[in-house]
């Protein structure tokens, strides 16, 4: 406990439908938590706060706080005191880390929600003990991060690990983002479901035809994947696809950064080896230099959808440490 | 001078063709140079070690050395005691750094030219002051550096920076390493020349076809770079679609890393804005989140051909700061 205040730390992750805090405790583990619904996008700010110190104050259950830390779906300024854009929350720029100090009694710290899902993978998941790492979630799009000496790298302007914009077909598919070609078009939950949609349009065999009742825009990211994970043809197929994609774009990163690990989060890793034997085989396959080096694991992260809550009250032990 | 032993350090680059010594001072300036020719691929190691010790001695005149830090041209292992495989020298592992020690009778530091010419530039040069930069360096291919924190990236197996190997096209053009796509075929000095030939096979009008005396293969990188200084309008459409793919490449990197400043260096760089103004145009139109970020600014290294030279007496001062 060296290095703690007295009282519980807390780390909240909110994201675009749910906030989720709870009790982290110096090994990393959870021991209570609240949740609340996110109350969306185009409300006042002040009620997606209200709905986080709620969840906060009912995950402490009356115990002091220590401190709180809060991982947010969206960008964050460098100096860690605002949310700068989320694409599913309310804040442009309003200092959330300052409000929800004074509103909270206690010492707030704020990071993007890929940054802390890495660094609590980095201290108590999958990349435990590397000396550096790439965190690579795999949602409907991509996000990331980049962790060396321990810690995230977080940018000049807060902006590191946003790999899923990285060009990797001249011209190729339209990006929400409005550029061609994105990696992010060609792995992820997205790409997923297109690969899966075209197969069943197709005529393919599949599980789907009947979970989606015949009508192919119901068919989603999970249910994709629940369905490779019973053995569906079409869905595995469209796995082999973004797995291998996977690889390829690992593969440039690796060249980039030669990092010990490579860990791969969010609601894809469910699948497994059946997203991950593929990218493995391509990142074998793409990564220059093989002859002399090792080249690094890719892992499923470990701590699933609690990461960024366990991240975000890592931020707190940090900042205490640093005292 | 703070943390400096009596006595001179001395920055040796060692590439494919030249041994090129220097006595460095703390500020970085160089006082006195040496040069040797590198004796070659297939001769006994302990000929460039001679050549080496050799520039080493003559251009200490006399001083007696505080340290020597080597710049190779070459895979340094993670530990920098060893080059690991250069492709223009004979070395295979052997343990450089000791022999080098046990000959010159002082500490001897190693590391990759690249590294480097990074950290001489980011302390001496065009990134002094930036917590983070890239350094990108255009010669027959691209290598390239990380530096976070003031500090160079050397990786997991001494490996970052391998940037010319990303892939940019999915079955793009084949590259020496055996795989297709890789960024160096579209942006480097192969793919100026490249470039330039096929304009001159088609008959385009350029002061080339007379440097070149009319004989296509001998058109080379550093022609059409002089060439373009004089305003040929072949070697200045060469340098459009290499700077162009230099900033697409360069806007995957920043998406992933978000650096401060990226630096330009190597040969190509001699061109100036004809290669950084297409550059920078198309890392604005590929970077993603701009209207949420400082685009960085890409900036032509300083330190030329010396920088390698500096960048190794660094790793001295380095060593010795750190007792």
């Amino acid at each position: 406990m060296s290095g703690r205040a007295p009282g519980v730390v807390v780390g909240v992750d909110i994201g675009g439908t749910k906030v989720l805090a709870g009790v982290v405790d110096a090994e990393g583990r959870v021991t209570r938590t609240a949740r609340r619904t996110t109350p969306g996008r185009r409300v006042v700010t002040s009620r997606v706060e209200d709905a986080l110190v709620e969840a906060v104050v009912e995950a402490a259950a009356g115990a002091p706080l220590a401190g709180v830390g809060v991982a947010a779906a969206g960008l964050v300024d460098r100096a860690g005191e605002r949310v700068m854009f989320a694409p599913h929350l309310p804040w442009q720029g309003e200092p959330l880390r300052e409000l929800l100090a004074d509103r909270l009694g206690c010492a707030v710290l704020l990071d993007n929600d890929a940054n802390c899902a890495a660094r609590a993978e980095a201290t108590h998941g999958a990349a435990r003990g590397a000396g550096s790492a790439l965190m690579i979630t795999m949602g409907t799009g991509i996000g990331g991060a980049v962790l060396l000496d321990g810690r995230v790298v977080r940018g000049a302007n807060g902006m590191a690990g946003e790999f899923g914009h990285m060009q990797v077909v001249p011209d190729g598919l339209t990006c929400e983002c409005g550029r061609r070609g994105c990696w992010e078009q060609y792995s992820s939950g997205n790409a997923l479901v297109r690969h899966a949609r075209a197969a069943l349009a197709a005529g393919q065999p599949s599980v789907l035809h009947e979970t989606a009742d015949g009508d192919l825009d119901r068919v989603s990211g999970p249910m994709v994947t629940a369905a490779a994970g019973s053995g569906d043809p079409v869905a595995a197929q469209a796995f082999a696809s973004v797995g291998d994609w996977l690889g390829v774009g690992t593969a440039n990163l690796v060249a980039a950064l030669d990092p010990e690990v490579v860990m791969v989060g969010g609601g894809l890793s469910a699948a497994g080896d059946l997203l991950l034997e593929p990218a493995r085989a391509a990142l074998r396959r793409s990564l220059v230099g093989g002859a002399h080096r090792r080249t690094p694991d890719v892992l499923a992260a470990r701590l699933g959808p609690q990461a960024g809550m366990i991240g975000a009250a890592l931020l707190v032990s940090a900042a205490h440490a640093q005292r």
